[in-house]
């Protein structure tokens, strides 16, 4: 491929001046001229890193396949023109502000761009080093979109020993796009594991990831945006809820993948992934002192690891404390051998699916040479036990370097300075490895089963709402726009009455509830929101029911999503959601509910019944697929959905159409527009409709 | 002082063999044989590390004032016998297992004694190494009960460039304290700021670190515990709701010092506050990359901090993005000024508190040796700026050492190589800082107001708490044991009927609300739980009410705390709560009402009238002074509190006796136990007595 092996290179802009990017893509270039022509060219001339130069790509007695482009913006559309005049079929564009022109040539012309603004490529299989930097190779494929980050990702993978086997800087995506530079992954034998920055996500990332972890080459995905109001104008609870990182975490749950928040937490998972991947979350800790045992044992609660109680400890020695964490209590002092007797205990033990061992292990040797060989020993145990039981092993070792940490690195048990990194990569690794747990998951459908008649086109609208969502259960009611009408309801109290076309009801004070009189409430309301639609409803008096809001929406990297999270006050205070890539089956709906904090009161706290959760994953389910099959919709929220033992009853349902059919004009004109009504709001009137619920349902 | 500047030192144990502790810390002492006589004890005589040796202190001419014990636990009565006997003053038991009547020995003779089971102590003021391990002089002074963690510590120090000042392992703490350990700091000059180790708290812990913040010394607290499940068998909702770690926090508030995690994440909070606490939790971001300043901005969010939008970024270069992070966009790497540029523009900005530099700068001089002058003189640059101004600023580097990183260090300004230890140190020091910022703060006093008569003793049930909690207002109610009482109350409607003797009624269905016949509900309950004292309540029926906990209960370390929280469900589910050592004031208390998640339900969510906040904090601070005041009471609990825009109503109280006057006997006989009844679960039923509370209030 070329940007991984090309036939021969020409870096355009070498130079012999080492504070130049053309003297280091010069030298790194001339890594591979045992595998491929390596030609440099040079305005000026003369030699470059003692090798001769080229004044222009023309010189060259036949075309390199490849160029890196290392000069000033303005000679960029020359040296391109010649380039294509010649054959070239790529293009590394290191230089940033290649102008758009110069870009689309390039693509008219049948050739390729990695960049501009990249800093380069590297791959460790063909010897091909055409980029700023230093690499060590090794098994870590990196695509970025930050060539910065990208190298921080690149020499902590050197500290740490992993190594890179392909490292790609997609820099500004004019033309090869991450996705690309993923899915070229796949069958990339020296990658077994791969890093991933992005900051925004184009077509296919989701897919593209998922297909490296059926290669069995997981992706950790390292981006931005926690702390950045990212939210789009939220138009819906649903909207405020959501923020692009919950949909990132669903998108990487959907993939496979598992999301981290700095280039360290990246490469430290990656060196834990290179042996495998744990079964579970279940870590056994082991240190020579109960300070440092307990130290790490909190730490792994926090990272969301169990620190389980374990049966068999046969084989530690007298005086260790058993439970764990393991504390040698100055055993692993007195016999090194005690440490990996205790790391055997745990890899073949069946009761844990992760490995610590924190503390002096690799500094016996430093302070006390004689001791060295016996640790190294040790230490070539401890790798062959990790390997043998496939039980991820990580070291946390107060020496940064010895002779055993070498070893152990290089045989694949990562060693860590402090016991925050080691931890922090087994959390994550077992948030991988939950996710393979997930078998029973059922493939999700895209196809709607949902509503009840998927061509009628959207009306705005609380009653047109419940009419598109036939599927969901409501309470009985129907439309009034007289105090007569009121008074001749057919439906049984207390009532609620709403004011049709507030898509925000409550704040705009166009909701009663508990109404004993609705015709006098009537009046009130329209006396003050002015005539129009309005709607006299059944209250739902269930008791023991739990108030949820399930909303679906659109996210602009990811498409449709749906989100479930407790109801009311507390859905904003706490922010207790779950977020999954829509559509979901109701199995995925069950999982969503269950990871919910306020999840205990599904299953009946305090007493209480427990509630109709499989109704509840249904409508879920089915809210998801209706948004997946109608493009016409941005948003469909029921809030506050009410589920008891006996089903789930919406209280009320809010559709935002893709395009807002918002008259200003009228709005402004009739007056319906309170003085609290925030800019972005989205208030809809539809035409006056009468829907007959007064019979059965 | 004996233990950190002695006049005399026997290493009693001295060898040559350097597997032993005895060889390692006769090294030791031998590095203060300029500042007093090292005396070398070996039974086997001849020469340690070339200097002679005696066999036992007894040949030496004069007794030296500190032994070193680095014997085997056998041989330890006999030299501690024979110490004592020449007038040795003082101990430092490196051997574990010494014998406690060794102990009492050293004690009745007026002498003193570190440890056992301790690694010793250092002292970089003095000269004096007396411990296992390396240490480089420094400021940082340790107090650590686990030699190993402390150990950990000054490795970090080391490679962090602070130092130690002093090293103090107390191991088990049989004679000298770590509250004597940290007072000892106080006047210690080389110290500015304390790292403090502990798995238990002794008495005066509090005091001490109050004494050294005063001192201007910070103490920086690694504890462990937050995964161990070790939380008292929870007598009441406080106790299940008051992890160890949460009073740990709240003892840490009230003496001006900070919790972390881990040794690394105290050495580096250590190494920025060695150069001043921040003023608060703005921090300004710096990088030459838009990717790592992002990532850095995520992970200030996360900790606490704000990242504010500036106003003042004038002399920044072209091109580079003025908000913040401040993305220099390649202007760094053109011109490495323009990172000394970006930092005085923040720091003397007065927008920022802190500023966290990520990325390249520290690598340049690496790549491109021509450039090292230069950095070195931008690091130069940096460490004036932070010193003159006062404002932290912490770099990461992407390179581990190198001549800028070096100068950064030495001139004070913390250099990470990885970003989420630069921000986590600036993370904790904004929460140092910010109990500084509590200026207003009153003094907490200990003189009860609270209760009416302070010298009633306690009484079991619940009439008997409403009673005991006069300041309270509870709703009318009174005690009743036939239906005829019920059916000639004179309160009104709907009522509460309660079993007064329960402390947990709504598990053991001794409570029933919202009563329109509480007649025939009294009758139902009777039936089941059999004659005795019930009370009839009125209901609090006031709107716009929300529900909270508030407790009191005693930690067995720190003694008694308060505790106010979310109410109901909610309680448990979302564990919203505040805590702090009692008593209390009003002020405080309502600090801690503005930390709940839920405060805004406080100030009137979705269109509510606000609470009367006010009247909250009253109430929360008497309870807290009650438990101060009544030693015989180990619990109070309002649970619920409701809390409405005119003031306070408790619906129920609970109050648990240190000692619970629980009769076994007639519990069991008396069949008033539920089959659902937990172990540890308490029961009083107390006498039958009426309450008048029909009148007027």
């Amino acid at each position: 491929m070329i940007f991984s092996d090309p036939a021969s290179v020409a870096v355009v802009g070498a130079s012999d001046d080492p504070a130049k990017w053309g003297h280091w893509l010069a030298r790194g270039a001339l890594v591979g001229h045992d595998r491929r022509a390596v030609h440099l060219v040079n305005r000026g001339g003369g030699a470059v890193l003692g090798q001769p130069t080229v004044r222009s790509l023309s010189e060259l007695a036949e075309a390199p396949e490849l160029v890196v482009l290392a000069v000033p913006a303005a000679h960029v559309p020359a040296v391109v023109d010649e380039a294509l005049a010649v054959g070239v079929r790529g293009f590394v564009g290191i230089t940033s502000g290649i102008d758009d022109r110069v870009i689309r040539r390039i693509r008219d012309a049948g050739a390729r761009l990695l960049g501009p603004n990249c800093l380069g490529v590297f791959d460790a299989a063909t010897s091909l080093h055409l980029a700023w930097g230093r690499f060590q190779a090794g098994s870590l494929g990196v695509v970025s979109q930050s060539g910065q980050v990208g190298l921080e990702i690149a020499g902590l993978a050197a500290s740490s020993d992993i190594g890179i086997s392909r490292f790609v800087s997609v820099g500004n995506q004019a033309d090869v796009t991450a996705t690309e530079a993923l899915l070229d992954l796949v069958s990339h034998d020296l990658t077994t594991v791969v890093g991933l920055y992005l900051e925004s996500f184009g077509p296919g990332i989701v897919a593209a990831m998922s297909e490296l972890r059926a290669a069995g080459k997981p992706v950790v995905l390292l981006t931005v945006g926690s702390s950045v109001a990212a939210q789009e104008a939220a138009r819906t609870h649903t909207g405020a809820l959501t923020s692009c990182l919950d949909v990132v975490d669903a998108a990487c749950r959907l993939a496979g993948a598992v999301r981290v928040a700095t280039p360290a937490a990246l490469v430290d998972l990656a060196a834990v992934l290179t042996s495998g991947v744990p079964r579970g979350g279940r870590v056994g800790v082991i240190s020579d002192s109960g300070g440092q045992g307990a130290i790490a044992a909190d730490l792994a609660a926090a990272a969301g690891l169990t620190v389980p109680t374990l049966s068999a400890v046969d084989g530690l020695p007298v005086g260790a404390s058993k439970r764990n964490p393991i504390d040698l209590a100055g055993a692993g002092e007195q016999d090194l051998a005690n440490y990996s007797r205790a790391v055997e205990v745990l890899v073949r033990g069946g009761e844990v699916d992760t490995v610590v061992l924190s503390g002096y292990f690799g500094s016996y040797g430093e302070d006390t040479p004689s001791l060295e060989s016996s640790e190294v020993a040790i230490a070539v145990r401890i790798c062959s036990l990790a390997r043998e039981t496939g039980v991820p092993v990580v070291v946390h070792s107060m020496r940064e370097d010895s002779a055993a940490v070498r070893t152990l690195r290089a045989g694949g048990v990562p060693v860590q300075h402090t016991i925050e990194r080691a931890v922090a990569a087994l959390g994550d690794a077992a948030r991988l490895g939950a996710l393979d747990q997930r078998s029973t998951r059922e493939p999700d459908s895209v196809v709607p089963s949902g509503p009840s008649d998927p061509v009628a086109p959207f009306e705005p609208g609380y009653l047109a709402a419940r009419d598109l969502l036939g599927f969901v259960r409501f309470p009985k009611a129907h439309a009034v726009t007289s105090t007569a009408e009121v008074r001749a309801t057919c439906l049984e109290g207390p009532f609620a009455l709403k004011a049709d076309w507030l898509a925000h009801k409550s704040e705009h004070g166009g909701v009663k509830i508990n109404l004993t009189d609705p015709a006098s409430a009537f009046e009130e309301m329209r006396a003050r929101l002015g005539p129009g639609q309005y709607v006299l409803e059944e209250m739902d008096t269930r008791e023991h029911t739990v108030e949820l809001i399930i909303g679906a929406k659109r996210d602009h990297s990811f498409g449709p999503v749906i989100l479930v999270g407790a109801g009311g006050i507390h859905a904003e205070l706490f922010r207790d959601t779950a977020i999954e890539l829509a559509p979901v089956t109701p199995a995925t709906a069950r999982d969503m509910l269950a990871r919910l904090v306020s999840a205990p009161l599904l299953s009946g706290a305090r007493g209480a019944p427990p509630v109709d959760v499989a109704a509840l994953s249904e409508v879920i389910a089915k809210i998801s697929e209706t948004l997946v099959a109608r493009p016409d919709l941005a948003e469909i929220e029921l809030n506050p959905v009410r589920v008891g033992p006996d089903g789930v009853v919406a209280v009320d349902a809010l559709i935002i159409p893709s395009v807002v059919p918002l008259n200003d004009e009228e709005r402004t004109t009739r007056g319906m527009t309170p003085p609290r009504l925030a800019g972005d709001d989205v208030q809809v009137r539809g035409p006056l409709r009468h829907s007959t619920d007064c019979g059965p349902r």
